[in-house]
């Protein structure tokens, strides 16, 4: 079997150009979710509601009050902790664009934190429409009437989570994409 | 550039077999992922207690009392249809083990029937132990002393959602290996 050597190069560097160009929005993708994970769980874990001790319910309404605001805080500061750690692995990639294995993995860890992001959002979330909206069938009542600078500070710190979901979603399919492209 | 030609087609056939065994471990994944949803989806939206007018605050429960748990059914049922729709799909990589674009387009819906799916049993997730523990903090009080068989129903409708979801993750890695394998 004869290949004509020139074709073959040039089908090449158009490839490896194409999986660098991939290379540098994952970067860019990578930093930007990290930066919304950790605005995330900064604005929650800082949320602090101090009300005087006559109001119905509270004394002083804190995210570790609810369980499903921790893991949200926690989540999303794993997930913020691995984006940055995953960051040198990216630049790997940049420079080293036929990079296949590496390229697997982080597919792998990902979609994994990806599924930890999701969790931790819409877990948190459930909690934030049942403070604003009560639910009269189980006797729940709305908080946010008494806490009003509490729950929209949870709600804003939802914003950030679920951008970055979108943005790991997106990383996951250019990874694929690059991967496609790689010869052995 | 001159190939051995023996040599090459042997590597290719190798990836070819190695690509349906991947294909049809996909195909494995996907069918029990569609039954996951579909017992998830049907073990929620038939759970129903009626308990006598006298206890404190239901009357009958079901799950469209709570938005998160309508949420969840209408999450896992899309998911199931979608497995469902997709294996089509799934079987036509299994006999052209080369499609490469047929590949990628599964892998972005995947990611987001993932995201989906995750979304849905977290946020059930968040109100069933809600409803198991309360929240003394909020003054939610926990409901599952009264509905015992409510309670027992929601919690293992979730088990199914989950493994789904780990079913779902492995599709996306088995994808991603299958992808990194192909030449173009």
């Amino acid at each position: 079997m004869v290949l004509e050597s020139g074709e073959v190069s040039r089908d090449s560097t158009q490839k490896q150009v194409m999986n660098r160009g991939i290379s540098v929005l994952e970067l860019l993708l990578r930093t930007l979710a990290a930066v919304g994970t950790f605005g995330s769980a900064l604005a929650m874990g800082t949320t602090k509601e101090t009300r005087p001790f006559s109001s119905q319910f509270f004394f002083k309404a804190e995210y570790n009050d609810l369980p499903a605001l921790t893991f949200f805080v926690i989540a999303n500061s794993v997930v913020c902790g691995y984006l940055v750690f995953s960051t040198p692995l990216s630049i790997y990639q940049l420079i080293r664009s036929a990079a296949k294995i590496s390229r697997i993995i982080l597919v792998i860890f990902d979609t994994v934190m990806m599924a930890l992001l999701t969790a931790g959002a819409s877990a948190a979330t459930s909690i934030v429409y049942l403070a604003h909206q009560g639910d009269g069938n189980a006797n729940w009542t709305a908080i946010c009437q008494q806490l009003n600078n509490f729950c929209g500070r949870i709600s804003g710190s939802l914003i950030g989570s679920f951008v970055s979901i979108v943005l790991i979603m997106l990383i996951i399919i250019t990874s694929t994409v690059a991967l496609s492209q790689l010869h052995k």
